[in-house]
């Protein structure tokens, strides 16, 4: 029972979840070698679109995601990462999640405020 | 501030997460009318890759997914969407989530049991 990474170009997405609170945190996406980094390390591993590589969540920021479980949905094309983690928020904007908008009204709100200064964190 | 279909040939991931119990139920995609659809109907309507068509999850089954609450990401590229599921189970399989398969000593196996019977909702 292999993982499915035909259906996006050899990516598939990985839900990455508080695995105290069960918040989600942020989704990124994975190809075979991130995820193998991923399970093989402990820590979660993407692959960038943007910059087309592999990106070890936290590298620069040291706010790294310990990995507490994985799962994986029905058609094995999509995978859930628990996580611990490590810093006090995921999202590189300063956000303890990347979901810090919500829809009200027809318009996306800031519904938290920032735990971080990405400044401090990320430079420029 | 639009949600970017633009990284995906006009998709993007949305996220079913459980509004009571935080449990992520499933991902599916969604185009812009999709995310319309969504919004408007107050049920979560996702682009079918396979069937290329919108598709009205519990169209089949009655099993709606009721709209509570949606976020947005840092990039707009992704959402969040919680939801009151109706019916016993989210995934086609028969399982509460279609996350019913743990990655235990290298091998996916199944975490739970099912929770109704898929025949007898979606026949052969």
């Amino acid at each position: 029972m292999e993982l499915d990474f035909s259906k996006l170009d050899g990516l598939i997405p990985a839900v990455i979840q508080d695995y105290q609170s069960g918040r989600v945190l942020m989704v990124g996406f994975m190809n075979e070698e991130a995820f193998r980094k991923t399970v093989e390390t402990g820590y979660a591993t993407f692959y960038s679109r943007t910059r087309n590589k592999l990106w070890l969540k936290g590298e620069t920021s040291g706010h790294r995601l310990v990995v507490k479980e994985i799962s994986a949905d029905c058609d094995l094309d999509t995978v859930l990462v628990k996580v611990e983690a490590l810093g006090p928020g995921v999202c590189h904007e300063g956000y303890q999640s990347c979901f810090f908008r919500r829809l009200d009204g027809g318009a996306w709100k800031e519904s938290e405020t920032r735990v971080y200064d990405p400044k401090a964190v990320y430079g420029n």
